[in-house]
């Protein structure tokens, strides 16, 4: 007997056919003897409606009001979650976060959570009782219902199986996995069984949508089994269809690369004849971290004789106004001319085996070369290399990296 | 300075548009020094929608489900009420049954209030904080979401007025007041300034839907002061443009009769040559009241020379299937022939002043008999008169007895 968290996001409980389905699966589960709880996100598009509503009475609101409002959607699929376990002769119960209570801090509409006493709930799921918590939201020191904001779900069922010590926890979601990289440009690409917390965080943190930064980072300072499946296909969390992000210790075969990743959502800066003295790097990404844009990778070059350089760097397309706005509005002295570009994306390899295997970039400059797509920023970490590259080589180059890695050997899967 | 609880039903909060005109009266109520609390109704159609998931899924459900997943709607609200509140520059805040708390039995589905804890809500309130309080729903002993059934906005805004000692309770809605009688059957149908909760208690639950009897029974029991009013109307409750449903000892000027009431949903069930002999009436009404069948208006007629008797009464139309069938079932001993008519419709005069004046009922029938109008079964209460007749005759009674009584006078007015 286990004890399993499994939580079913927005579309796998976008109506009520597919949360009778997802009860399915937790009957399947249930009726194998294992102890489960369950965490539901709100049904699709809920969520977008209340916020509009919010929105709609004032742009500006109060996020402890917002948060009443937007956290009605899991409520309601919690009960509904509830009703569809029963109808098959499952024992459940919905809970709010603040019925078990799940404790937050007061930053409403992004509240962290501070605890969770699961005293009352656990002795409930010992007695074969299926939980259902309404995902996205806790209980704040004053009272009040909080949100967790992005991603909240995730991070409400990595915490509840950290506080419960469940044996796993299931993220069911419209794909069956973790995938070496994206198959609509690879349709070789294949599901990886096993990844460590480091590497899952820097595919999520590159775009690979699958689970949100912050429950991955949770999941690996509490050495939580995540394990991403689809709630679509046939087998249930317990037949171990999906990924498995676990410790990297006990990952017996760690591959040197282990996936590719990209980004569209890039945009390129660069800085002409900036002054090539100390306290310039400050000067230009002070004044962008206050304006709350997200810089990412940075490059300069000395490449003139006249004691001044080019700085480059890459923001979310999405901040490239805001970013230009505030260069020139705070960096007169510093910054003269400004070059941007968006016809650009970001590819990278990502493998924890990488720490202990030279040669790696080496293998990444020479696979694009070959094609030849043109590097115009490079960026490292220690399980990750990136390449800024333009936008039309994209699926070239997330070709040509996953061949030259042997990710397309189905041998490997 | 007064202390004002106001309720805005279904359709006073539709959509945002309604919501921002009734946080405008309050606004204006809260402007004028008065302190608040509002109480509001889910946005007209969300109750069913949610209603319609629970059934969806299965048509027998767990209550307390069923109570969480409705209870929603009243939830977002409140908060949106909040958030219109503050953008008219008003502090206020939303409050959930279980934050205040409004304690409930664990009846789900249909709960009665226990008790309010109201320490934390007045304190607030005497800040000038106006409180949004979600309606319909109160925390159960079992520390879950009770809802309170039919009307339970309004329930929930009488008993609060009741616990935090309210001056009065304005019950906004899509009608401006009660009056005499249905105004698409009698254009001169007046508003009726002052009436007692008795009254009110009759005509409600002689189908004028203004108010549900529940609130009209709590209001009377705590003797709050309710005034029913429009939403749409420019005025706001402290101008009083609505009816005010007060203690009868208050009423200077008692009507004889105040108000024509009806109801179409009437169906009669003639029981012919039933014996006439002691417990006759015992063994057709108990099965009855068992199949929860609700009985109304009964008679009996000694009508034959042969020890037997004629049965008549009359049930919602909606219950006579189930009224016939239990006849049949349980009653072969003493029910011998059926006779059904649902061509019924009830018409009853309402007024305090009944009891203190002679020959009402006289002119009652008089008025009728003078417009041909067939009386087949009367009944009376102290402050009440009901008939039955044919359903065809019943806009031509209601107009009659409205002229008889002298309420067509707008000197009355």
């Amino acid at each position: 007997m286990s004890r399993i968290v499994a939580k079913f996001g927005g579309t796998s409980v976008a109506n009520l056919e597919k949360i009778e389905h997802a009860a399915d699966k937790v009957a399947k589960e249930a009726g194998a003897g294992h102890e489960i709880a369950v965490v539901v996100s709100a049904m699709a598009g809920v969520t977008n409606q209340l916020v509009d509503y919010c929105r709609g009475i004032s742009p500006v609101h109060d996020a402890r009001e917002y948060d009443a409002v937007v956290s009605s959607g899991e409520q309601v699929t919690a009960g509904l979650m509830a009703i569809a376990l029963q109808k098959r002769g499952i024992q459940a119960r919905s809970w709010m976060g603040w019925q078990v209570p799940l404790l937050c801090d007061d930053v409403h509409g992004k509240a962290r959570i501070e605890d969770i006493r699961t005293d009352e709930f656990e002795k409930r799921l010992r007695t074969g009782e299926v939980a259902v918590l309404a995902g996205f939201q806790g209980i704040s020191t004053c009272n009040r219902i909080a949100t967790l904001g992005r991603g909240g779900s995730d991070t409400t069922a990595v915490a509840l199986a950290a506080a419960v010590g469940a044996d796993r926890c299931d993220i069911y979601t419209d794909v069956d996995g973790v995938y070496t990289t994206d198959p609509r440009i690879v349709p070789q690409a294949r599901k990886i069984p096993r990844i460590s917390y480091e590497e899952m965080l820097e595919l999520a943190s590159l775009g690979a949508k699958v689970l949100q930064t912050r429950s991955v980072e949770m999941a690996m300072k509490h050495k939580v089994n995540l394990q991403v499946l689809s709630t679509f296909a046939e087998e249930v969390g317990s037949d171990l269809p999906g990924t498995i992000v676990m410790d990297e210790d006990k990952i017996m075969e760690k591959e040197v690369v282990n996936g590719i990743a990209y980004s569209r959502d890039e945009a390129k800066i660069t800085l002409r004849s900036v002054a090539d003295i100390p306290g310039v790097a400050s000067k230009v990404f002070t004044p962008l971290a206050k304006a709350n844009v997200n810089v990412d990778m940075i490059v300069q070059n000395v490449s003139q004789d006249d004691g001044a350089t080019d700085m480059t760097f890459t923001v979310p397309r999405g901040d490239l106004n805001a970013a230009v706005d505030v260069l020139k509005k705070e960096c007169t002295d510093t910054v003269h001319e400004i070059v941007t570009n968006t016809d650009v994306a970001k590819v990278s390899i990502v493998g924890i085996g990488m720490r202990s295997h030279a040669g790696v970039a080496q293998n990444m400059f020479q696979a694009l070369a070959d094609k030849g797509v043109n590097i115009q920023v490079i960026s490292t970490s220690e399980i990750k290399i990136s390449v800024l590259i333009a936008e039309e080589y994209l699926e070239l180059a997330v070709r040509s990296l996953h061949r030259a890695f042997g990710l397309d050997d189905p041998q490997k899967a």
